[in-house]
């Protein structure tokens, strides 16, 4: 399925939830990934991620959609990141 | 349609930016909104935030979907903002 994910991690674990997303999925903004994934993937990587999460403080937003054909994408301004699959 | 909007701006304009998109759809995380809207709002937000955003620094990236339902919404941590159309 394709994916967006957003998150909003207080700074001191915002480097730790941005490495473990570009295991992932495609970085394209600074807190937003988008990519095909399964969903054994996907709870993998939420089960990563509440390790080191604070679950008061921190969030992540999943989009799920079961094709990516659904979805159109416009981007406005400066495209800061490619398609960064490769670490 | 429904769209999904995240949005990258410098500190500086982070702000006016936020307080421009709420006009237009809910605020659902630090710099990520949705909701439904027309394809002439939707140009008005652009046009809109064109007046103050610099194009070299900031970035505005945008899902669109013909139809919510293809969207399956996940969150996971603290849930920061409600349904906020009302200012």
């Amino acid at each position: 399925m394709y994916v967006i994910l957003v998150y909003d991690f207080k700074e001191k674990r915002v480097g730790k939830i941005l490495k473990h997303c570009r295991k992932y999925l495609n970085w394209i903004q600074n807190s937003v990934f988008e990519g095909e994934i399964t969903e054994v993937k996907l709870k993998e990587l939420l089960i990563g991620a509440r390790k080191f999460m604070n679950e008061e403080e921190d969030s992540i937003i999943i989009f799920k959609s079961r094709e990516e054909r659904w979805m159109d994408k416009q981007i406005v301004g400066v495209e800061r990141m490619g398609t960064d699959n490769f670490m």
